[in-house]
């Protein structure tokens, strides 16, 4: 069970005029469940996406990143779920290209205005026909008010669908953000996570999109793991649409602030979804890393707690088993870390300090935090003024079975 | 159960002449069992020995360095299990000071002669004085032949003691190699592992033997994970007493090689014994990595499939999921990889090559390596010429349970 999230209800995703999404029954991997999204967008929106650094990069997310850099308008997003046609080769580039073609003869549109997504089964050929044949049914789906449906559609392990809406009103207009994401394992995003999508119907100039996805994936999808696996498929694409009349065209622009403040929120609660969602998570955790000389080496140790497998035991058991904590800010590879330095904290309570046990320190202290279904931690570096935070989950046996099961 | 492995018989045990052992019940932890390990060493022996890379290292892990960095004869060395002594601060080097200087006192040599060694619980006060009080005993029962009892009692949560033997003969001169280990989680040694002893008769000029330490702990120690975890308190310790009468003071001495050799392997079946036994094992994995431009390439790689959690899982369910090894060798940080040159083998089967699965691989093929106890993966990058070999084991229930319950 996801830990305090609940999927927002059909009429909290508010709609983005110029977005509209439909989804099908295409079998692509079992039957009798949604697994085909598309989504068409209006002329006039700018588009921009980060995407894995796995090097077995899928080839939906090759053809993603050659579409957007060919700079033609996109006009039609295309996603299933089942198969990830990832580690496919030649082939897979094909099934993915092939896709995109009927999307665009359905539409009336270029193949190089679609982007396509794929997730589930890695190694597995993509049955394109099963997807073309489905298409027919997701135009026919085209709505703007179906976040909801989308969000269910695009689901793999998940155990609930993640969405997440804002209204923002700016100069006197008012500006919708809906997004939605899926992933609980394979979760260690390096520049984005499994599948995540924010539209607005903001205007926003290229040249900004393309720093915002950048800036809000740093804040939402790479500030979070349940495994440590960097998956092969990771996109997270960001639209802006124009259609609610406020556009923006630099980052001086009244409203901005705002307008970009609601739209990393909307990142930053779809990561956190997926966290809480981890596979075979009981509780959320939150790994802050404060006093490092930069925000680079804050993360790589929040990473190692957040990472490590008997600290994440220990979460499930919860077992305020610091130790486990201090060795891995201690193997995290900062090699000049002064460790008599470093003050550790559980929730609001002092754990470690001059490289041991804090004197303050009351065991019970510790195991009232761990039993807490929301757990803080917080790291102390005392060597500069950067810090980090990263989210994760803790490791039960449910993580063990979901994935010696996930084939069968 | 460990995999594949059992403790030998003390009589497959060598003594090494030089080197005798001796345990005791101290209580230092729990009751009724033999916690406490002493080795004390005949004059004229050289000693050497690797540490955890760990920030966190623990107090006896700093005054171990000290002690042989200091250059005295060691004569003496001090391992209790039940409590590590790690991020305990200043208090803790006291209390291993005090561990040292017992032992010191009670055989007659100073302090800085004796190397102390502790495992178990991080974060915990050593109970120091029940360690003194358990000295006499330890002494006591000091014998060559006790290899078999040290092995025990420097148990944690290993499900069996771990040593293993060699002779060889050189020169009409017959060598004695006796080792042993401990451990089974927070299993990622950088340098050395939990903790490690080897002994031989042979003579091994202190340069040498400094050379050797290293050289052995990459080849063994430095090749192996359970969990990722890189311990507070890795120790890797070899003896060489020049009681056979063979000694060797360059690497071009006749007889060298063939007892390296053995060395070396005592030290890997010691690793390997770690990895069989590592926390809820059910498989054991070897993975080798060739084509690689360097061997730290190739182990960067070997390590990102060792270490994930999804592949660890997959092997505990038998599921040949490849799909999650291709993954893994992608995200290994391997920026300019061809993906599509890599190929994968599964046991003999080649299951991966042009960037997806190999037109020759069945799934039945796969799921028959997958079924066996032992498994070797093997990667080639066809990049280069070098190789590097890791072992690890599977990501079972167990793991979870034991490392939920570790304290209780």
């Amino acid at each position: 069970m996801p830990v305090n999230y609940a999927t927002p209800a059909a009429d909290q995703l508010f709609p983005v005029a110029g977005v509209r999404l439909g989804v099908a029954e295409a079998e692509i991997r079992k039957k009798n469940r949604r697994d085909l999204t598309l989504v068409a967008l209006d002329a006039g929106c700018t588009v921009a996406g980060v995407f894995t650094q796995n090097r077995f990069c899928a080839a939906p997310v090759q053809l993603c990143r050659n579409h957007l850099a060919a700079g033609k308008e996109i006009r039609a997003l295309v996603i299933n779920t089942g198969i990830a046609n990832a580690g496919t080769g030649e082939p897979g580039r094909q099934t993915a290209q092939a896709s995109c073609a009927a999307v665009a003869e359905l539409l009336g549109i270029a193949a190089d205005q679609v982007l396509p997504f794929s997730t589930g089964v890695i190694l597995e050929p993509l049955p394109v026909d099963r997807l073309k044949a489905g298409l027919p049914a997701a135009r026919a789906d085209l709505r703007a008010d179906n976040w909801h449906a989308a969000a269910h559609a695009i689901m793999t392990t998940d155990t609930l669908a993640k969405a997440a809406s804002r209204r923002v009103t700016v100069g006197g207009k008012t500006i919708s953000i809906s997004g939605i994401s899926k992933g609980a394992g394979m979760i260690k995003p390096n520049m984005a996570t499994m599948l995540g999508f924010v539209a607005t119907d903001a205007g926003i100039a290229q040249p900004m999109l393309d720093k915002l996805v950048k800036e809000a994936a740093d804040a939402s999808f790479n500030c979070i793991t349940v495994d440590g696996d960097t998956s092969t498929n990771d996109s997270f694409v960001m639209i802006a649409t124009g259609q609610s009349g406020a556009a923006f065209a630099s980052d001086s622009d009244a409203g901005w602030p705002e307008v970009k403040a609601a739209i990393v929120a909307v990142a930053v609660e779809l990561a956190q979804a997926i966290v809480r969602d981890g596979e075979g998570a009981t509780k959320f955790i939150e790994v802050r890393v404060q006093g490092g000389r930069d925000e680079a080496e804050c993360k790589q140790v929040a990473y190692a707690i957040a990472r490590s497998p008997l600290v994440k035991t220990a979460f499930f058991a919860s077992d305020p088993n610091l130790g486990r904590i201090l060795a891995a800010v201690g193997y995290a590879g900062i090699q000049d870390l002064d460790v008599e330095r470093v003050r550790l904290w559980l929730g609001n309570v002092l754990v470690a300090e001059h490289g041991g046990r804090a004197d303050t320190y009351q065991e019970a202290e510790g195991a009232r935090v761990m039993a807490e279904a929301e757990i803080s931690v917080r790291a102390h570096l005392a060597r500069g003024e950067a810090e980090a935070t990263v989210w994760t989950c803790d490791l039960s046996y449910e993580y063990v079975k979901i994935n010696a099961e996930y084939r069968s």
